[in-house]
């Protein structure tokens, strides 16, 4: 299943929704499951209650003439990896903008764990801000984001997957000189609205987690691609090392990383401007568009 | 004024507390304003309109008979600044556990941020968890916290102060091997109960921002000793940089950094051990002292 929020009316909550397959309809959530009045991270936490109730009645409605929000509204900032993927960690080592790297961790040994805030989040065709005059330097970064379903502390990677409820696209768009200038990348990575997500949460039992791809095209121009099973800290040792000394808790929201293929990858760096369009697309999940505003 | 969040029995919200100087006596907010039910987040955020209507009646009761708990709950991962004060940026450079100094930048030229999650946040008096299995480095930092009351965007330093709402004390307490393999510091300073945080939060009209000094002890041991006018980055300079790119929140976190005295700055370092105590003192502002759990 696929469940979207709906930007809701001024003064109103936002309305979680379910998609159909084709991305095409929707049932808001409270018409099907009357007493469920809550956003996504409810319905994430109540799930296993919940689950057996939804399923589409009638037509539903056009998602063409609604407008979506920002999937999920974490209770805390995302966990973020950096250098992830081979080839990206390579790109990015050997970029200028990596402050953190010496000779002997060019790949890293343990994941990089960064944030990102909720004010980064904007939904599937909003404008990326361009935040002109404190950076010059937004780049993209196409990531497959995990969501988790049931919380818990210590988890092996055994049982890593019992802990997922779904996934999602993200873009980790970056202010690289602020990443750089910084040290420490959390101002590079979480001016308002440096996470385009979705267009929705899809549920873990419609992913292929061994053969899921991601594709990036930045003005039609294809950029980056991989699959998640390159990732060099794969999903279930992502939790383990999160959960070792952090309870999860359902909803929290990882970014897995980005593969090769960003602008700083370039030589000279391709950094995104006004009215760029950056497309990123999982076959069989979605697609999350989004231009670079003003 | 200063408030704190009591522990609620089971089941039951938090619940805000004005205190009295002395810190001996205090009085539910609920009974002093019956229409303000909500946590500190709330009380920030409803200010202008609340404090006229703020003012002790009648005696009190004891908070040494209450229960203490962290003072807020915040919506987002607190900013921390790294690094901030002169002589302890030249101790973590010289440590061997700084991954991101090179030679040029053992000071920082721009401000080092991270974040810590609610997750780390305990009460004055808890035990700081000590993660045995996951950590053998943990290490203590006595900071001076703002608290942002009005939010905003590109807030200059000239008007910062009028964004800061108060202050409290916290031990930005880090995993000093985590911190280091990982490369980026989220996940050696965010480990559940990383962040005790208290007494209670202090109005900026109570505190004296120019003399006020923060100093720690480790099982009475003098350790740290500094005045908040000795950052390297000043209050305002720091809510000038964060808001530049992120609109600034009612109740948003800033932890200003430690200065010189961490375990790590000694030869050998000196991590702390189940049993030992911390303890953070503010002249005028109160204690927070927590012990190293099993």
């Amino acid at each position: 299943m696929r469940f979207a929020t709906l930007r809701p009316a001024p003064d109103q909550p936002p309305r979680v929704a379910l998609v159909d397959a084709a991305g095409q309809r929707y049932w808001p959530l409270d018409e099907l499951v009357p007493e469920f009045q809550g956003d996504m991270q409810q319905l994430i936490q109540d799930w296993a209650s919940l689950v057996p109730r939804i399923a589409p009645r009638g037509e539903g409605r056009l998602l063409e003439a609604a407008r979506l929000a920002p999937p999920i509204h974490p209770h805390r900032n995302m966990f973020c990896v950096g250098k992830n993927y081979f080839e990206h960690a390579a790109e990015f080592s050997g970029s200028g903008f990596d402050s953190s790297t010496t000779a002997d961790d060019v790949v890293p040994k343990h994941p990089i764990i960064f944030t990102k805030a909720y004010n980064t989040l904007i939904a599937h065709g909003d404008d990326i801000p361009r935040h002109a005059g404190i950076t010059d330097q937004l780049d993209y970064e196409a990531e497959f984001a995990v969501i988790i379903g049931k919380g818990g502390r210590g988890i092996t990677k055994n049982n890593a997957y019992h802990h997922v409820w779904g996934y999602t696209i993200a873009n980790d768009v970056t202010a690289r000189d602020l990443q750089k200038k910084h040290k420490q990348w959390h101002l590079g990575k979480s001016l308002d609205g440096l996470c385009p997500m979705g267009p929705w949460l899809v549920t873990a039992d419609e992913v292929d987690r061994d053969r899921a791809s991601i594709k990036c095209w930045v003005n039609g121009e294809l950029r980056q691609e991989a699959r998640l099973d390159q990732l060099i800290f794969d999903v279930p040792t992502l939790i383990e090392t999160l959960s070792a000394g952090i309870e999860l808790k359902p909803g929290d929201v990882i970014l897995t990383g980005t593969p090769v293929g960003v602008g700083i990858g370039f030589t000279p760096p391709r950094f995104l401007n006004s009215g760029d369009s950056v497309r990123i697309e999982v076959e069989g999940m979605g697609v999350l568009e989004n231009r670079v505003g003003d």
